[in-house]
């Protein structure tokens, strides 16, 4: 539906993972994005119309999975749109294992 | 009642954690899971009806405490079944600490 | 609005954060608190009237950001209180990427 979104594990498509708000509310967001062992930090922000509003890291090196996580309510307007960026680092592997979600809490 | 899971802490009981859909419609759920400190990496999945959906890891050998943390909308038929599974490693000490969250963002 | 709590990265404000319930119901509550690099663990308390009801943790000395998270379903009365505390620890250069959210999930 146009209300929703989720991205599941080895499906997550970032490029079809643009949320666009149906109408003006409070929304709730949702990720967590799982790095695999590499010596690099990740940084994930959440975009709201290309300005982050929240960012999550993941940087251990001596691990084998870790995920850079966050979540946030929103005020959206009408057709915002809110995804994520990798702003920092590389996910080898893809998007393995990550998620995105997001749903309408109540409208205004 | 039949439509929430909550299960915080202490009280953790897997056995009880099985949340089962009351009708159909989109729900969301979200999971922490605790590991104490040892040389193991856990990793839990979220599971509807025997399919594992979504997983999430925690292998840090140097932290004392540290989750397995994940989350994600469902869209979930009446009296399917959704429940949390530790597919590898060992929790010990139990689920301290840990908490498992479900409820039904809108019905369809 | 005094249904919803939110509170985003710079503009954390551990003082003003305090959730109060507008009415009886169920409020899904979540937060990521990021601690910089240190030698210290941090343990995050979520709150309801004084009482501890959830922990978060992160301890790990490597990374240069790491979030304590948890969240959870809980049954509020009117006038109840919900608040982050940082039970252990210390976290230097304040609450930055910090996230805590509230919602109403439905009323009672």
């Amino acid at each position: 539906g146009d209300w929703a979104l989720v991205n599941i594990g080895n499906h997550f498509d970032l490029k079809a993972s643009v949320f666009q708000a149906p109408r003006r509310g409070i929304y709730s967001f949702g990720f967590h994005v799982v790095k695999v062992y590499n010596r690099q930090t990740i940084q994930v922000n959440l975009m709201q119309n290309d300005y982050p509003v929240i960012s999550a890291f993941a940087g251990d090196q001596d691990v084998t999975r870790e995920a850079a996580s966050n979540g946030v309510l929103l005020q959206l307007e009408r057709e915002d749109r809110v995804y994520l960026k990798l702003e920092r680092g590389t996910l080898m592997g893809g998007w393995k294992y990550s998620t995105f979600s997001g749903f309408l809490v109540f409208p205004l």
